[in-house]
Parts: structure tokens; C-alpha cells; sequence
């Protein structure tokens, strides 16, 4: 069944209308006529059932029938700050794999050793469009333009917070802190890691230091390992 | 400090020499003079410390200083059987962040649905070669060359084995089944899944079915989310 993103949708609607680019992609590429069905999520929560009326190649309209509100909502709040890495890619293919696993907001935060001290969000946020299609989800995870860590850091939470880092020092592990069913927030850094002095304000601005295990992980990798923990010990 | 690895290294030896495209990464690129101290992994479990004795552009003699061999050896078996993945750059991701997590076996199972049905193993195999020196491991993870999945589902396995498909049916989640410290091995399907044909052969050969939660994962998602679950549970 073919799914559409229509991020302008709302519950009391009988008809939508495709975007420009959505209704090139279902009436040019896909062929779809009056009639077909199809599948909507609003990236809200919402997850609608359709079918073609005008098979418009601009301006497609779709008939609803029938919707289904907080579509496999997630019984927990999960927010990742993570430094983009030096390759993009790397953090693309993160937003993707997390986006599948389960995620609900992430910020990029630029740390004293970051090498890369931008990012285009707007492509970026594509990425987990396609992954939330790609993966049914009726949530699109939320990502926010890029801020300092020290700006970051002092930005209130309402939900544990951790900071995963290699330096030394106590550690926990997040099967014995995490708060199943509550809001996380964990904060990882850039190849190279946080510095002491951001492991520090972390600390004295309320965060957990935490580790991910043995092993040395790359950035996107030690994100992703934060993010399946999470998950796997809220299921 | 610059990590080499170096498979032909045995622990009576104590001198060691380069191999020809080492020696040039060492001298040429890295500018390495006599005296400088480095790391090998022989990818066997023996992690070395050693200093450059003769800093030749092809053939650079090493002075062994220290060894450990079973560096950081894993407390359980991990192998997983994958379905290559039609866009190969998938399979690679895998086999990249697996190696870092942590597996001692992976097997490209080619099967009914998948669309690819061989993947270049020397390639591959340099993806997990470029991992373990990245993330400082002394085992090479062992990449068996492709297999039908007939043939494989019919070999021996000493230790627990797993079949995660996303048809119907009674499945078991990992954290319930999994032997802690043991053997275990997962099959991973192709994109469109394993045909039920070849679900009722596993079971038959007594592989459990699991689930990997609810989302709907990529190929290499769902092998890497095995990957994490098994390690998780290990820790």
C-alpha cells in the first residue's frame, strides 16, 4: 500500500489534497487512479485511510475513509542532542536507523572539539521523512537547528538527562537509572568527545554521566546505541 | 597512537614487519621514523605494542615491546545470517556498526525474495578490517562468503538459533529465550522478507522465531537492532 506524508491534514477532514510534489509522485510515477487506495500519516499521530477521487497530477484529491488518532503512540519521550559528525552521512544514516528504532526529537549541538559547526537541517529533515514513510510511523520526530553546547546545556528539561562521554569518572549504566515510561534526554559528543569543562557544566546543570559499554563507538554509532537502549528498555 | 593489524603476527615473535601497503601508510602518509611506538591487532585476540626498528617505505620492521593476547575477548558467540541488501551500501553500514557493538560471525544468506543474490566478500571484508582497527578490537569478525538459505539452514549450529520474520505466528522476544554467555545464531531476511516456505524450514530445523519490536525495520536495521539486543543482553 502506497503511504503519503501530509503534514497539513486534521481529523475533521472529509477530502486532502496531495502537494504538488506528492501528487506528481502518485499520478506520474506511481499511476494512480480514481479509485486507488492509499495510505496518509500527518506526522502528528494521525494515520488516515484514503482513496483517489482526482487523479490530478498538481492538485490530487483524496477522498478519507476512515483515521485513526495517536497511531502507535510511544509510551515514552526520547530527545538526543548529538554533535553532527565531520561526515554528514554519518548523521543522516543516524537520523534514519533512530527514526526507525524510535525517536522523538533531536538537536544538533555544536561542542568545543566539533569539527563541523553547521548543518542543512532542511535536507536533513527529509532524511526522516523518508524514514518515517519507509517505517509507518504516524510521529515525525522533531529536529531542531543546531545550538551551542553551552546554550544547550542550560536549556530547561523536564525528564532525566544524561551525558554519555569517555573520559573517567562515575558512570551509570541505563538499565539501572533509566525511569521506564518517563521523558530521557542524552547528550553525546563529537569525534573526539566533549571536552572536561562540558562534561563538568553538564554535570552541575543536572545531567547523569552514563556509559554505553565497553566498546569505543564512533559518534553515530554511540547515538544509535543510546537510542536502542532506550527503547529496548521501555518495550 | 596509530594502530596497525597485522594477521600474521604470532605471540613468540618479537620483531614483526609491515605488510607492503601498511609499510607505505606508515612511512609515506604517516611519516613514521625509527623509535616511534605503535599498536598492532592480529584479529586473532593478540593486541601488541611496538616501536619502529627499520622505517622502510615497503618493508618497515617492527620491535615488539608488549602483548596481550584474548584482549577484551567477548563473553558470548554472535553470528548472524543476513540477506544482502539490493542497495549493498546497507550491508556495509551493517557490517561497520556490528563489528563496533560487537559479533564474531556474519553469513550473507541468499534467499527466495532477495533481490541480490551475491556481494563481494574482499570488499566487504575491508569494511570490518577498517571497524576493528577504528574501534581498537583484537578479533576480526569472520564474513562467510554467500550461501543459499536451503543450504544454510541445514547446517550444524552448536548453541541457540533464531529466526526473526515479520509473517504471523508465535515469537519470543530475545530478552526472554536468550542463554546468557552462549552461542547464538539469527537469521535476517531480505527486503519482502523470508517466504513462509522458508520460515517453516527454520522452525523445523529448530530455529526460535523472535520479534524485534514493533516497528517495521529495515534489513539492516533489523540485524543490527539482533546485534545490539544480543550484546545488551550480554552485558
Amino acid at each position: 500500500m502506497q503511504l503519503f506524508y501530509t503534514p497539513d491534514i486534521t481529523p475533521s477532514q472529509s477530502h486532502c489534497q496531495l502537494s504538488e510534489e506528492e501528487s506528481k509522485h502518485a499520478i506520474r510515477v506511481l499511476r494512480m487512479v480514481a479509485g486507488d487506495a492509499l495510505q496518509l500519516i500527518d506526522g502528528k499521530g494521525g494515520f488516515y485511510e484514503a482513496v483517489v477521487q482526482d487523479p490530478h497530477p498538481k492538485r490530487t484529491l483524496l477522498q478519507i475513509t476512515a483515521q485513526q488518532q495517536e497511531y502507535q503512540k510511544r509510551n515514552h519521550y526520547l530527545h538526543i542532542a548529538i554533535a553532527p559528525t565531520k561526515n554528514i552521512e554519518r548523521t543522516e544514516w543516524f537520523l534514519e536507523k533512530a527514526t526507525e528504532i524510535g525517536i522523538d526529537e533531536i538537536t544538533l549541538i555544536i561542542c568545543q572539539r566539533s569539527e563541523r559547526k553547521e548543518a542543512n537541517i532542511e535536507r536533513l529533515n527529509k532524511i526522516i521523512t523518508s524514514a518515517i514513510k519507509q517505517s509507518v510511523k504516524a510521529y515525525h520526530p522533531v529536529l531542531n537547528k543546531a545550538l551551542a553546547f553551552n546554550q544547550f546545556v542550560n536549556t530547561k528539561f523536564e525528564g532525566q538527562k544524561f551525558i554519555a562521554h569517555c573520559e573517567e569518572g562515575e558512570k551509570f549504566n541505563l538499565r539501572d537509572v533509566l525511569q521506564p515510561r518517563g521523558k530521557s534526554l542524552i547528550l553525546i559528543g563529537p569525534e573526539g568527545d566533549f571536552s572536561p569543562t562540558e562534561i563538568d557544566r553538564a554535570l552541575q546543570n543536572g545531567y547523569k554521566a552514563i556509559t554505553l559499554g565497553t566498546s569505543r563507538l564512533r559518534t553515530e554509532t554511540a547515538a544509535l546505541e543510546a537510542c536502542f537502549e532506550v527503547n529496548f528498555l521501555n518495550r
